[in-house]
């Protein structure tokens, strides 16, 4: 008798190679035949896994995504919440997190032009902006005054990954950090 | 004998179309056939002014970006220079200006993979920065303090177009210029 599959576990393993595919040629170089001959398997299975190339997409961006939060919370108990370094931890500092920004970006392309990957992304945007709003409040912080300075520090997230992506010679990863922190202490210092 | 043809003019024209094209479908959308039939030319016209199709995304983001630098222009003439006015120029506070933004996305996904539209899209960032850099010094600012001044400040207009585009409701151009002035406040009252 043959071990039953688990499926969910083979769908992100599929996904996890999108995701790799996407971050070395783009959206164009993720077909179901080379994921297929990445993955060692039929392309009838990747078509069972993944309806289309959209849904194969949105599956991508959430095994990417997830590893975002995965480095998040790995920071928050190393550094015992502290906020620099759970913020830190969401920036292209390496090239592992740069791979996972590449994701993001052909998701965000998409996402402009498919409504259903667009409620995805607000959603994720959503989420971060709790987290963070969650991590400000343990530090005492009120309520009302963490969503506002949440909504700020995710600001600088998406700006400093969106030119280090690029720049990385200018934003290496410490820079990356430097930067964010001197922001978010401003940031903090004229709320308090 | 026929009018010249204006070359430049021309191929500007098709990336404009690819532009809308890119904005109201994404890159899959754009086809050499598509962009002919919208020209009402034919696909070897098209071929003609773009090699390959990375070379009409580039051309089609040289378009975009083109609209934001005049309408930051716009804005410096209307506004007799003012800070906030021309950076919120850049947001995507309005649908022409979202769909510009949407093909910005579409590029920085390809160029993630492309080291040709990589540069391009370093030489924008730069380009971004000093001209806000130039708008900073204008108020007196010191040469230095203008250009980390101009590094938070685009670091901001690209945080807040990356979250607006996918929550119109939550960040209508309203609540984003209001948002990007009490943020420029902040920094500019800490620098100084």
């Amino acid at each position: 008798m043959p071990a039953p599959v688990d499926h969910d576990a083979r769908r992100r393993d599929l996904a996890a190679r999108a995701c790799t595919l996407i971050a070395r040629g783009g959206l164009e170089a993720v077909t179901y035949r080379r994921l297929a001959a990445d993955a060692e398997c039929s392309t009838s299975i990747v078509t069972h896994y993944f309806a289309d190339r959209h849904e194969l997409l949105l599956w991508s961006y959430r095994v990417a995504a997830d590893r975002s939060q995965e480095r998040f919370d790995a920071a928050f108990t190393a550094s015992d919440a502290d906020l620099i370094a759970c913020l830190t931890a969401l920036l292209p500092v390496s090239p592992e997190v740069a791979d996972d920004w590449r994701v993001y970006f052909a998701f965000w392309h998409t996402a402009t032009v498919d409504p259903v990957l667009a409620r995805e992304q607000r959603w994720w945007q959503r989420h971060c902006r709790q987290i963070i709003a969650d991590l400000l409040r343990r530090r005492g912080t009120d309520a009302p005054v963490a969503r506002r300075q949440a909504r700020v520090l995710l600001t600088l997230v998406l700006g400093i990954a969106a030119q280090a992506l690029f720049e990385e010679r200018s934003w290496t990863g410490q820079r990356q950090r430097v930067f964010l922190a001197a922001q978010a202490e401003t940031l903090l210092r004229a709320f308090a």
